[in-house]
């Protein structure tokens, strides 16, 4: 793709439980030049982040995979993105997602699917991965997407593992997935202001 | 399959936004002889009723869906039973489920996915449903499995009918499969009790 | 969205069984302007075919849903895609689809997904639908997106309903969407040639 | 889980491409102490296979994922096996299923959720892991489930790596999987003969 500098609101909201998803979400926000929107610990955000997000040209949507999907705190987030659905909001934005978990498969992709489906419920426009998965034997884990993720991003770290001990590779990876979900929202809004 | 009478203790669990998840769930429960377990609007069920889960053969989960998936108090209880998980104490246990949305479609099969990997989390084993889709072109509304889904039953009232209006073939659909359930887990039961 | 001239080439590429798959890629060429490509009965398409797929601006999936999944035809051309992934031809494409099945539900969300995670592994674009759910007590069956999908269309005709008898509204709904596809991928092309 | 004698018919039916499929249904296989039946590269099986899939108590599905799903050659089995749907031919039999492919994650989940929404569709009862993922920072890529499954075992050999330079791990979570796989249907077969 060109480089575009036209100027775009990308937001990176997202939940993290530990401060895994946290760390991932700072290396996305970097990767996007996005704002950081935090879901507390009740699920919630405020006022001024529900304005971000619906002026925003590109959401991000974070989340640790917890027991299989989401945590509850996104869901929250997500059921309450149903006052921007009642009023199409968040309709024809770019979407992206990003999750991470302690376990190498994990169940992700669901997480991933879920923030697709979410997307595709505002009637958004989802970006996936463009780097393709390090499978060979003399792959590296941290090489990008050694994972093997195609929707989005997936982080893993092991369980006993502090935030310090998350895989540079996959932070970059999705730093790299962050900057090509915006230069997409770029090139949409340039096209729109023409 | 034949008939069993051995005792099993079957448990529904759900969360009910505005009533219709409440009435399938009464249904379910009337299906599978069950005990019924409510998950309040903070996302919280009692000490009793994790013990009741711990102690139960047959457990089936219940949400509306929303924006795309089981509610965010479903999820909460979801993410709470990492402390079962922990301790193995589902395993081996016997899983099914339902769901309800206004829309026909509204991405339902997509809770329903996470319910089955909610209950293979836990390592459990899950029923699916019997009861080929009436699609042909006489059918009833209120015929068997209307809505055609295959993994659990699924419900679907408009987005302005009360409770009251719920279709009473949605309703015996989740009955007629909660006694499937139990049905498993009793001959499951009965052969471990040999 | 603006209207936008900038011409884009569009390709429908889709397996039908008995014809209803086949009406609705029509529907959906239309509202695309597209080339339409038939996956044959032994799944596959010749060689101006892939080539009209790699010169393409959007590509639009099309199948039945048989089993839970699209028809073995279409993901015989799926699989043949590699070629495609590995030389990255796909890379950054507009992708949307559509699919259809006797059954109301008949987990034709799976086919939808399905197609996500397709395009996703190209290192695409997916367009999700923008037309609200017809869920009122009012609400009639050839209302706009009455089946209640978000991804992107789905279409239903009864198990013993010849392809004239399908629901207007069904192809009306994937015409539509169609439309939408091809707008957004016209206005990245527009952006991408400044 | 109790140990039963109780005699069970179990099959395996897999697709796979360049050996590593047949290899993990090679350990599957012994584990579940079951029949190999191979689809051939033409998405066939016989007559007699036919007629062994019909006749089991458990049903195992195994396919490498191509492109962020099954084979199409599996697929083409599984649309082939409309006719037992037809027939409620292999209701309530117990399911379950192994997929492998090159990289890490690789979409490997949507193949197994693909395996369980075709038991569901023909009525079956799906049997998930019962071992934790080995998550921790001293964790050996060949420990019980160390890709961290838990609908199903997964498989993982670099896109470079022949067949004999498969996961030992890999195969032997297979084999332990398979065991309790045939164990539900053991008691399952075993109640009712009672």
């Amino acid at each position: 793709m060109k480089e575009h500098n036209y100027p775009v609101n990308s937001v990176v909201v997202y939940h993290s439980g530990y401060g895994h998803t946290k760390r991932m979400a700072e290396a996305v926000a970097e990767g996007a030049r996005a704002t950081l929107i935090s879901i507390d610990q009740d699920g919630e955000i405020n006022k001024q982040d529900w304005e971000a997000l619906n002026n925003a040209d590109a959401i991000i949507f974070g989340s640790p995979t917890y027991m299989g999907g989401p945590s509850w705190q996104f869901k929250k987030f997500a059921d309450s993105s149903s006052k921007a659905w009642f009023e199409n909001r968040w309709q024809n934005k770019i979407f992206g997602g990003f999750t991470t978990s302690a376990s190498i498969n994990g169940d992700k992709l669901n997480t991933l699917n879920y923030f697709v489906l979410l997307g595709a419920q505002h009637g958004g426009i989802w970006v996936s991965m463009d780097i393709k998965p390090a499978n060979l034997k003399t792959s590296d884990r941290n090489d990008p997407n050694w994972l093997g993720s195609y929707i989005a991003p997936m982080g893993q770290t092991p369980a006993d593992a502090p935030v310090e001990e998350m895989l540079i590779g996959d932070l970059e990876t999705a730093s790299r997935y962050a900057a090509r979900v915006v230069s997409v929202a770029r090139q949409l809004r340039q096209s729109n202001s023409i």
